[in-house]
């Protein structure tokens, strides 16, 4: 049994120091200024380190054994997870990129964001415990009372205590204005509410990693009108504490009453939470009544950046795990030799339908990782920047929909391809590819179904501003496909260039409709248009990356790594780009077939 | 929690009677001329009982629990499998097709295709179990000797023994050739071998559903060359018994040391069987010592159509659970109301992205499942007729590999767009859409990966008689082209005319590679050329439906079931069969970056 982990930290470098170049970016600002490439790269360092020691040996371990809950609602972590948490809360792991103020370490968001990926790739069940952690502490720092935002913010960032969000109820998920869970103010304590209600799908609602636990919940006030306007956002501790010394007292009424068997991510406890079932459940708002969504909305890019991060990460985990068994293992004879019993076997690399698979896989994760980073970094020069970098913020608005959904189905498909690479070794458990797949399905569900991102990309992110933002991307990929040209790749920024073009035709197409009271017409294309767009997003990160290669050839030596950007290009273009195409012919279809009023009755 | 399970009788009577109009090719052949359409349903609707009634309501639990090992290598099942196999056992269900001498019914191939469908949508780890002794019967029926071979069928038949296939070891899976499994003639007992080694992966190598167990071995003999021409195939049962009275008599040496844990299809057994390890394990040569292959090979049309039809279950059990949850689950308001928060809830079917992930459910499984009656039934003729079906031995030897790979690809992608429909509650154990998913996902893999299916395809089949069964291909697809012109299908038939041009030109295109010294850069594509293919193959599924329905509608009455074919034909037209030509671009690129020296080292 292989258990290889490794990450790639070649690539991420590249990334960040070659293709973006984060140090002259973040240089611009004033608190980063000093900050060298040696610096981020220790931090990575450092998170490969806790990820290859700490976290990774315990993944396959916690995916047999998952979470246990006792009768009074206490949830048991897999082994291994508790001395993790331990490492990661004291290194500043939750999130080193936390503000200073609020006991972090101050780093920008890309290391923060490499380690997101490095920590998903070692165990994407675990990770979720200090990703909804630094998501609820970035909440409460931000828009917390002043009374106690930061030091609370603080409790989360350092680990000593943990946090959840808690949005669904049964029977309201990707509508979440019908959350019926109760907030009532309580006489005399203004700002304190009693909560009543039932939250379902909740990561991490209990565990025995910290000592306390912090809730984020949405609930409905008296009065409040129907749907998302109506709702307040709530912070529930799981043992109420004294605002001042945070000093731990009485158990406040949230307890976990159920645990959910799940498809994958086992280590990761998913509980159904109880608040006031049993007495009073104390929850202090944030602020005003109705602002819960509109706060929660602002977290949004964000928390999609980080789903999609759990698509690269899965997706490289799945590469570098099938890649070591691939070159292990030896099967057939060569091409040559086929009909040669007694030729020498060969390692499955040497096969090529294996390649094909190898391929699809390395190009798919190192174009999604490009373009998670550069949303990333862009995010962060947007929020710590001095203005000169907010020209991102429309891209990243219209791109965040289609990093979360396509990422999350590619990588999704990456790991199924895993599976297939190892052949029947990978349907069994022994090994560990078809848990990469089983965990990366959640993914393309959650913070947003991929189907409620591609209503976001069509009902919204392609309206604001009269489709600005459209037609600014294709401006983008234009220019990278001139450059590509200057560059030498000719033929591919041809084929870029063609597949971008398809995408304005498409959205003209579903504008028209959408126009002329066909919007269920557009609707049913809305997803084959995110789809299209995302395929052909990453083939623009494949040419950026074969530019800046060729470029690295040319100042330093031609590494295997900086070669297999050139190849990544072409492979990409002719094998993966082609379905962009045919996206756009779905898209551009008019077929209405599927509303037909005899169907699905 | 939904249970809905539902069997499509409708949609299998319309494809038997109207579409393949069984009734009339098998009264040509003299066992089955008394046969009636009446015979048919009524055996179909006996399989569906046993599935829904006894079947069925364990598959969840099984999934759960899965099977057990004891330290005596005695294998548990899951409840209920007992009593099911009882069941299946004595209503002659193991195959409803077996001939009448060896205790079968006779019945045609056509309601055996069926019965298995159906079990496998009811369970599909559970029809494992008759699904290999089905096919080991059929082997000792057909090639045992003649001192025991209709007996022992019978017992197999019969389900009061069952069987397994003992061909994978360990680092010998694709590579059949490199078994190292010894079988060493006992001196003074010709034709009875000791065998040793060590078989892994081995379905039902043990269980408490039979009295005895006949494994069927691949293994080496003295002297034999390397490769698969050297190995021979033995009888090897669980307990000896007499060959004359069948009574049972001492354990024979193999047993099973290892369960398997996997993904998915826990209640079958996936053991490892140790031969001869600690004693004599005897086994009785069937054909000769070098023969095992030639044997296997006969056997292996029947058993990769019988992992197509795991494909098709598996995909109409996702649908149609997906499809019973979508019309229960209200969510979200009607597009027209979307943004008024006190619109009355609406069920999700109403949603355009539900709809379209629907209908991707319903036109895939209803066009596999048209292919699959189609090739099943036509093998049938072959095997029972008088030579006059002789003309479609081409197109099966053809189309099989298709059938076994995209129709499990596809059956994988149907059961995971279920998880999608179902949400949340598609991600959890209590509902069983994430269980489908993990089931469907074995079938890809075994019984020759897909992989192997399309170099199948492309290294054998495209070269019998230069390329003339794909020249027969192209001319049906365009014969049924020309009919779908006649009843008005115009857009449609011009449509997969040309996807079938452009399959032409990449067969034209792999073979010129082959042929000038590129055989590597053509194996690259060997895979998307199969998906080309089957991809085109469903929409001359869908296109022949289409034509039957109209012509049912004409001549009996618009049922919804009759226009969701004129439906499927347009869904799968505007949304599906674009990719094909994705797919020849993708085949006739001549990439061959994924090939390059610098990867994968």
């Amino acid at each position: 049994m292989s258990s290889a982990f490794s990450i790639d930290f070649e690539d991420m470098k590249f990334i960040l120091f070659d293709q973006l170049d984060i140090v002259s970016d973040l240089s611009r600002i004033e608190r980063y200024e000093d900050f060298d490439q040696e610096l981020y790269e220790t931090a990575i360092e450092e998170a490969i380190r806790v990820a290859t020691e700490l976290i990774h040996p315990h993944n396959a371990h916690a995916d047999q054994v998952g979470c246990t809950l006792d009768s009074d609602g206490n949830v048991k972590t897999p082994p291994g997870y508790s001395a993790a948490w331990d490492v990661i809360a004291e290194g500043g792991w939750v999130n080193c990129a936390a503000p200073v103020d609020a006991g972090g370490a101050g780093l920008p968001h890309i290391p923060y964001m490499a380690s997101t990926e490095i920590f998903i790739s070692a165990s994407m069940a675990f990770a979720m415990y200090p990703g909804l952690t630094a998501a609820s502490a970035r909440l409460i720092y931000h828009y917390g009372p002043d009374a106690w935002r930061i030091p609370l913010a603080e409790k989360l960032y350092t680990g000593v205590w943990a946090g959840t969000m808690c949005l669904t109820e049964a029977g309201a998920g990707s509508d979440v204005g019908e959350n019926r869970a109760r907030a009532t103010e309580i006489e005399g304590e203004p700002g304190v509410y009693h909560l009543e209600g039932e939250k379902i799908f909740i990561s991490g609602a209990d565990q025995d990693l910290t000592d306390n636990i912090i809730h984020l919940v949405l609930a409905r006030t008296p009065g409040s009108p129907p749907g998302t306007k109506g709702l307040g956002l709530f912070m529930v501790p799981k043992f109420l504490f004294d605002l001042d010394t945070h000093a731990i007292g009485e158990r406040n009424d949230a307890f976990v009453v159920g645990l959910e068997e799940k498809m994958g991510i086992h280590g990761s406890a998913t509980c159904t939470l109880a608040l006031g079932a049993n007495g009073t459940c104390r929850g202090w708002l944030i602020g005003g009544e109705r602002d819960g969504i509109k706060l929660m909305f602002t977290m949004m890019n964000e928390a999609r950046i980080g789903v999609g991060a759990q698509g690269v990460g899965v997706s490289a985990a799945a590469y570098n795990y099938a890649l070591d068994y691939a070159k292990q293992r030896l099967q057939g004879s060569s091409v040559e030799n086929f009909k040669d019993a007694s030729a020498p076997r060969v390692a499955i690399t040497a096969h090529p339908d294996v390649r094909r698979m190898l391929m699809s896989m390395k190009v798919h994760t190192e174009t999604m990782r490009s373009m998670l980073y550069r949303l990333g970094h862009r995010s962060d020069l947007i929020e710590h920047g001095d203005g000169s970098f907010d020209h991102f913020r429309g891209q990243i608005d219209l791109l965040v929909p289609i990093l979360k959904a396509h990422c999350t189905d590619m990588g999704f498909e990456v790991a199924v391809t895993g599976v297939q690479v190892l052949g029947g070794y990978g349907y069994i458990g022994e090994y560990h590819a078809e848990q990469y797949a089983r965990d990366a399905k959640i993914a393309s569900i959650y913070e947003g179904t991929n189907g409620i991102q591609a209503l976001d990309l069509l009902g919204r992110k392609l309206r604001i501003k009269g489709g600005a933002l459209l037609m600014e991307w294709i401006q983008d990929g234009m220019a990278c496909c001139a450059a590509g040209r200057d560059a030498g790749f000719e033929a591919q920024a041809k084929a870029i260039e063609k597949a971008i073009q398809q995408a304005g035709a498409s959205a003209m197409h579903l504008g028209g409709l959408s126009g002329s009271g066909k919007l269920e017409v557009a609707l049913v294309q809305a997803y084959p248009f995110l789809q299209q767009m995302g395929t052909i997003q990453l083939a623009l990160e494949a040419m950026h990356q074969a530019q800046v290669a060729k470029r690295c050839i040319a100042e330093r030596s031609a590494t295997p790594h900086l070669k297999g950007k050139l190849l990544n290009l072409d492979f990409y273009v002719s094998n993966v780009l082609p379905k962009a195409t045919a996206y756009g012919k779905i898209v551009t279809s008019g077929d209405q077939s599927c509303l037909d009023e005899i169907l699905f009755t």
